[in-house]
């Protein structure tokens, strides 16, 4: 109820502070029988991890996750599974001087309206950094659903600042900094980058998500639909202030005949309703869109007030990177990865062994080029 | 789990097609106390309701609203109000054209392939008249939550096809069949429409939300953000593609210096956040936009296919809105209602008594014009 | 959260209150495609019915059901399933008297003290009058579990006041007023409740409640245990003080080698723990007894105060049950329905397709004589 | 949904098993500024620990409670409190005879059943090892409760086998290794132990937990009865067979007029009730017994079946607790902690400044001797 559990069936609370102890994690509802190891999970935690190019923070987070509980001899049991991420990079430096300071763009002033008290140390609860834990709980997420369904999840960069990219080759997505699936883009975002750290500054960006080979029938009607879902989810994700599904805000000027997606017996002849309607999936592939926010932690100096109410200015220090966007396609992926996890055992549980009159017919395949 | 419900401390749980006997819906947890009358509720029902004018649907539902318990002497006890509308405009008709027809653009096909059976008369459940009851519960939120605490929420036309439609004069939204703020551009819409039926077309539209006089720190942090909520709530409606806090979309092409709220002891400076950050509200306006698509139901043939998985033409016969974003500013508004009134009573159940440092800071009034 | 709901997957909310216009309910997450009419729930309501006999209240209650969703065609749709009963003996009789009056032994005053409003007709809300709705959704999910698994429910009464009830013959318990499987205790019975009557006091009872047929392996460890939940649903009774699971108090005084349910492949050997362990169904019998507290409502006049607090004598008029742990017998099948109903679709969810290593053994039948 | 979660709004979710690496939690909805210290929940952590007397088992486990987040500065901030306990006696032993036994009276079978799968290693998942976070939470519910509202808990052995053990005296009860509060009976109480260890036997007992300072007014009507969520939690206790809220199953032969409980503007003048009226708190002590099984695990050889479905003959070795019930007192005053910890934050969720007509009269102070 206090926001940290994620997801009905198959849930994920996290717990933890930036500059505590640790990261920890409860994945609970797992069914009994996924191989699963330690090295599952850190695969897509070091996707995210910081450190990884120049142009994310500098920070050293090794990251390096320990399953704890819910694994014996190789496999998941079905009981929950403890996940914990030692904090080894806590400098024991001095918060003094952000102690009583609400930066701007940041949770502090929130969370001192809300409870008081705040863990000042780098943002406590409501840094970025407990995300890992989401990632390491997607990755277990998406496992299941590969296995068992074939359904595979990835993500990419789409627009970094005013830089459009294009899905133009899966292939190259990882091949890059910046989860960025136009090659030819690459050198370009490389010297925007450059450009806006030594601006001070920072900027936003959008990411795309994809889950092909989703089953038709998924997501529950009226208020758990499953792109409600998705929006929730996505919308959770820190910095994140926008969310479409298939062709999102440009439907406002679809006409009708324009929008709905045709089918025949061979499948749908167009996707843009990103493969879920009414709230339940078709079996189209899923496709969402995000939007983030600049990074709020700049070095340029910005107007603010301080715990005693007095107008201060503020320089936010510290080892941020210029472009949060860029981290979170691992991020976005883990979100769906949870939603399309937790909605495939929803389903099950009310409609197992179901017989549609007709079998799905064919998606259509993500577009390339 | 089965999605008919929303909230967690204050709940509404729908049931009904759109068909059937009756809408009914049960509100849970609203505190003792509150005045509530039946014409409370019927008030946003009327706003909502069909046939007001030539764009909207001709059917006549009057939506005549009952409260069957948790009201006594004129006040709330505490205990669920049980709300129900009974459907007084179900034709006989014969149904037996649609019944073994998947219409593209509509729940159909899904529904057949969760449940391998679908109430096919009229949609069914995945029919928009279930929002009926999403007013209804929303109008006592919105009442609990002006008279608690001040808040109030309105909607409005943003966009419709390719109009955009600014936020002139608040006082003009309800004195036109469009929601629209800005009187000047009320005839354009409706020779839009007008020309839109000739064509048996239909077309998206964008509705923006906002609440006032919010209290700072509400909303939970990580899962629950109150942005996250909302972003879930407004998808959940019919139709939704696309949900924006603050600036949405527009954050991609900002820069960090551009897009945070200064904060001076006089208030924020700016509001691109749109009321919500780190997932707590920060007492400025919430600011919300949501992308609607346009109807499925016209009557343009299109291609789909039949039960028997042959390939067919639809022509959806029967009343519909050329345009459902219009009728969503109502819908819109309770669903940002239902978040709020959820969210003020999980604050208070965790932090009832804290005493935050200092005072709330002024918000930034809703620009118009 | 404001306790009107029941369950996780398989979900009872229910509303009303024992004066209003009338009870209702929504049951949903049913599976599609069970065949479903009024007649089947009317059937146990029946049963609960008062005025069936001259020991249970004289009031007329026809508690006819209406099905107001999710069945179409006379198959359930996998929507809610909305439920209602119209109080037609709402007398417009005078309460001035009990306004403000706090009966003992009943729910006023601590209704007082938490809403500070109350509907004092008939009790309101804390009327038993409530239980009709979970009588009709218990026959639901009856009916479920029946054609999908075999398993069945029935209960009878084990006591009442001082008079033991042995399980002699399970044919007879609906062929008598008290749901007695002894049919040479009946006599006494009638007698015993004549003389009650005589003295205007009430007396409590034993009721004792058997699923059979239960399929190994449903329930979930630790906090919602298959026993834990039925214990919650028992004691969510009116009037229930008490629930044993198997042999429930006896096990105090019980050795290790005495209790313990030895096994063979043939099946288990005894039945003590009542078909539950470690919180899992063995698929033995699941056995479970409540005791119910005498009736509070009766004529001898009690020491209690009034809303102004002082000191007053309070005489309960009406017309109630001498002995509510009678018609608490349909009530309790239903809630063992419930929790059944739910933890069948809780286990599906999660280990659907499982293969344990052994087919399930036999368990053992109950015992009659 | 797969049962480690309890509660709504103070929830606690556990992980690990028996054997694994650790055992942990998380503490979600505790509300900021309440003082916290690792040796706060330490305490009642050693109550519970084995190994305190010969009657215990001799394994030494010593439970060296962490906070890993949520406290900071000595204080709660309301985000999530994680606790960790290492698992130090992790005897790398050999289990290869269990592995494929059943253990008759264990969960051994159950498990196996519902997920195919089982950590054999002294239990799993299924081990009573897991209360130990159950204490950790109740600690922290248990001091706040006793901080904010007065509200204080305690539990006693009130049978053990066949001794009959009254509640003479409190302050006896943390002097003595049976948590008895009849010095009196605690020779003989060592004696029948001594010699049930010499027959290789085990023996049930009942437990009682009682709250004093209560307020009146915390529990939900209808499902979530304070009472029955005390019989869920209660029944949620390993080898728990049987939960009585105040005169429990002794209500089976009383009559109307003796067990009402009477009041005068004084306060109640007995509390047959428990403290409970219609799921609601009245103000009264809060009353509750639990009867607990024999310890399953004992050396006088049983008969079973293995993985193979063969007949065999079990010895449980190891060291275990000849009566469990003796360690169950802190875990029921913990799992009791629990429900009130829950109740009192949605009664303010719903019912915050609700004005009662009257002042809550007085309970009835707990009778000793």
């Amino acid at each position: 109820m206090s926001g940290n559990t994620y997801g009905r069936l198959f849930t994920l609370t996290t717990f933890g502070e930036s500059h505590g102890i640790a990261l920890g994690a409860v994945v609970d509802g797992c069914p009994p029988g996924l191989s699963l190891t330690e090295a599952d999970l850190q695969q897509d935690l070091d996707r995210r991890k910081p450190g990884t190019s120049k142009h994310t923070t500098q920070r050293k987070e090794p990251d390096a996750i320990k399953i704890l509980s819910g694994v014996f001899e190789g496999k998941t049991t079905g009981t929950p599974i403890g996940l914990l991420i030692e904090n080894t990079d806590q400098r024991s430096k001095d918060y003094s001087n952000i102690q009583d300071t609400y930066r701007p763009a940041h949770a502090d002033y929130g969370y001192d309206q809300k409870y008081g008290f705040r863990d000042y140390r780098g943002g406590g609860r409501s840094s970025a950094r407990e995300t890992a834990m989401r990632v390491a709980a997607g990755a277990i997420a998406k496992k299941y659903l590969k296995e068992e369904f074939g359904v595979e999840i990835f993500g990419y960069l789409s627009q970094l600042g005013p830089i459009p990219l294009a899905f133009k080759d899966k292939s190259q997505i990882e091949q890059n900094a910046f989860f960025c699936a136009d090659p030819d883009k690459v050198q370009q975002l490389d010297e925007y980058m450059t450009n806006l750290r030594k601006q001070q500054d920072s900027v936003g960006a959008q990411v795309s998500v994809v889950a092909t080979g989703v089953i038709p029938g998924w997501g529950e009607p009226i208020f758990d639909r499953l792109d409600a879902e998705v929006a929730h989810a996505m919308m959770s994700i820190n910095a994140v202030k926008g969310v479409e599904i298939g062709d999102g805000f440009a439907v406002v000027e679809q006409k009708g005949t324009e929008h709905r997606d045709e089918m025949t017996s061979a499948g749908f002849l167009t996707n843009h309703a990103g493969g879920i309607i009414g709230g339940i999936s078709t079996g189209q592939d899923i496709l969402v869109n995000i939007a983030l926010k600049p990074t709020s932690s700049i070095t340029t100096p910005g107007r603010s007030i301080n715990r005693q109410a007095e107008n201060i200015d503020v320089v936010t220090k510290g080892r941020h990177d210029p472009c949060v966007g860029i981290r979170a396609v691992p991020i976005a992926e883990a979100m769906l990865a949870l939603v399309l996890m937790d909605h495939c055992m929803r389903h099950r549980a009310q409609n197992q062994g179901v017989q549609p009159p007709i079998k799905p017919i064919a998606g259509q395949a993500p577009q390339q080029g």
